[in-house]
């Protein structure tokens, strides 16, 4: 049987894991941390199933996680959503972006895509029968270049996903972004589908700056959350998206026939975490893991152009190091000097080289001062 | 912006949960025990956050809970099964149905459908751009009628999904089921969706027949099972799908960019429960509640066919009380008489109306008698 989807391999993010755990080296490459999450979260779990919390939830989520959700984006972003028109809870933020692009999505459609990019966008948007048209974010702090944007916008362009705080690089979009953005679709009836996983890793007294923030695009906006990234659970795989109701219900449209609903004792021990937050909140532990494996690098002869302004991953150069294709460096690496990191060609569809690995430093200190003492020492 | 699939209002279960607590009726409508699940689930949860579960769990599911499946289906239904190459953990059986679907499904295929149908796969069918040809199951045992099916299959035909037990009829398939479909299929590279979540439910002694242990036909299929029936935990929303590794590669290819992974401490909870199953089984039970359901229908005005073989579900006729269509007759049954059931017109795509209604009788002995009250002063 011919697959309908046969157009990649294993994702890079299984293959670096698999690599590291092999050749038992220190694993910066897929992203999650190896400290502790909340302690309070299995006694919230717990707790769920002693009130009986084992049944099917609603399929829009479960009522009292949705509330706390609202409430969540009121207090760190300042707006409004309605808990029971916008908010849909999914199996997880890859889920949500799916579903998003299912719900639109018809054949022949073309979604703008910004490169690098997260590994599920283009085959989402394939497996939908729709075609990304990729633009390269501009060196060296991979900005938007919004005249490319207006360029690639056309009578087929559907929609335009971004992310903010951006995986791989770290870049954040900033209010003028969102306004030239704006300004770019005002009279198209192009959607945005906007990946904010990584909003509450956000540094250096920035604030993250989301597309609910802004009334005019909101109004055509897919907002995608996850709790992986906020509370170090990525195993979880409970995300979120908002989006104003038309949308919303061409959403759960597709959502109560692909999921039906997410699973319940894990959305009643959220909501239980977002009614009394950690008292350390992502950004606070993981600036501290930042400036720490920054200083680290300085030690060593990877290059990298800046501080991360958010999400948890660093980029850095190895051409000082070594001329291989960054697939063979991230490999040699793991092998011959036991760190793990994911080569940044992965990111593109053309796998576009630039001697760029990904390293993730949401790891305990001592984790990323041993990668700093391995890394000193690659010539 | 047009949605893609627009052509669906609310699931009925959604629906008619939502009018049995508004009219504060009991619920045999949506599918759910209202009893208590087993008391260990949340322990298990609690010890997998203290052993650090929290994080992505690989991509085709937990080794240990794909471990324990595998020992799961030789003991139940007596066959092997490759944990590495057969087993995908998914986000519960829906979403396994939906990728299945995907990954072989292109517009203009046809895949066929038994009527009553789960109200899922035809909008699956139909929101992967293929059309789905509907073959009603045979009056007045709901047995399928092979020589439909074999005038149904024709050039296009991409695959058939089948459901045992059957979810609305309980209707159970049997060997030579099997056996002529592996004739009708042999020479042609028609693929078989087998969606089997009740197979724990089985009565009578009757044991269940997968599409696994056909040999033949096992080489052409996906075999959908869950967690969610088994033990009494419908909101865990965790399922899995087996296949012959060519299919489970088509599967994945679609599961790592749609799903990629599953609640990693659902999962570590779920391979305890299956190391120690709990002492009493699902089908002993529900073929306790069963009985007793039937009997106190058998002094109501609803007419009932013969009992029903397996799932949790029973069809009962209500042609003697009312004219009304089925939607309206449960409506009123709701608000008249304080018990919601399914109008089983839902499962048919033209909203076929036989006058039927389907009772869940997955309840507490107290729901089913309090049921059972009100039922009988139905007039
Ligand atoms: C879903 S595995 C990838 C995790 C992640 O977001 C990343 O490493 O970029
Ligand atoms: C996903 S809600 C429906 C539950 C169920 O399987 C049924 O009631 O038929």
């Amino acid at each position: 049987p011919a697959p309908r989807y046969k157009d990649s391999g294993t994702t890079i993010f299984t293959v670096m894991s698999s690599m590291a755990q092999q050749y038992n080296a220190i694993n910066l490459s897929q992203g999650f941390p190896d400290f502790d999450a909340d302690g309070r979260l299995g006694e919230f779990l717990l707790e769920a199933c002693s009130h009986g919390f084992h049944q099917y939830a609603p399929m829009t989520g479960l009522p009292m996680l949705r509330n706390e959700v609202s409430e969540y984006i009121f207090s760190t972003q300042e707006v409004r959503v309605d808990e029971d028109a916008e908010i849909t809870i999914t199996p997880g933020a890859t889920s949500a972006i799916f579903t998003a692009f299912t719900s639109i999505l018809q054949p022949g459609d073309e979604v703008i895509v910004f490169e690098p990019a997260y590994d599920s966008y283009i085959p989402n948007i394939e497996i939908n029968g729709a075609r990304a048209v990729t633009i390269p974010l501009s060196a060296p702090d991979f900005s938007i270049d919004w005249n490319l944007v207006k360029d690639a916008i056309s009578a087929r362009t559907k929609a335009i996903i971004l992310t903010t705080p951006h995986n791989p690089t770290g870049a954040t979009l900033k209010p003028n972004d969102w306004n030239t953005l704006a300004e770019l679709v005002r009279n198209t009836s192009i959607i945005i589908i906007s990946d904010e996983v990584y909003e509450q890793l956000v540094y250096d007294n920035e604030k993250h700056t989301g597309v609910l923030q802004h009334p005019e695009l909101r109004r055509r906006a897919f907002a995608i959350y996850s709790f992986g990234k906020t509370f170090h659970i990525t195993g979880w795989k409970i995300g979120y998206c908002i989006a104003p109701p038309v949308l919303t219900n061409a959403f759960r449209k597709i959502h109560q026939f692909l999921s039906f609903s997410v699973n319940t004792p894990a959305q009643y021990a959220l909501a239980r975490v977002l009614q009394q937050p950690p008292s350390q909140p992502a950004n606070i532990l993981l600036q501290q893991k930042r400036d720490l494996f920054l200083s680290l690098l300085g030690d060593t002869p990877f290059t990298f152009h800046r501080p991360s302004a958010g999400s948890y991953f660093q980029l850095a150069g190895y051409s000082r190091i070594s001329n291989l294709p960054d697939y063979e460096f991230a490999a040699w690496l793991t092998k011959n000097h036991g760190v793990a990191a994911i080569p940044v060609s992965a990111f593109y569809r053309n796998r576009k080289d630039d001697k760029i690995i990904r390293f993730c430093f949401a790891k305990k200190d001592e984790t990323l001062k041993s990668a700093g003492e391995r890394l000193k020492n690659v010539v």
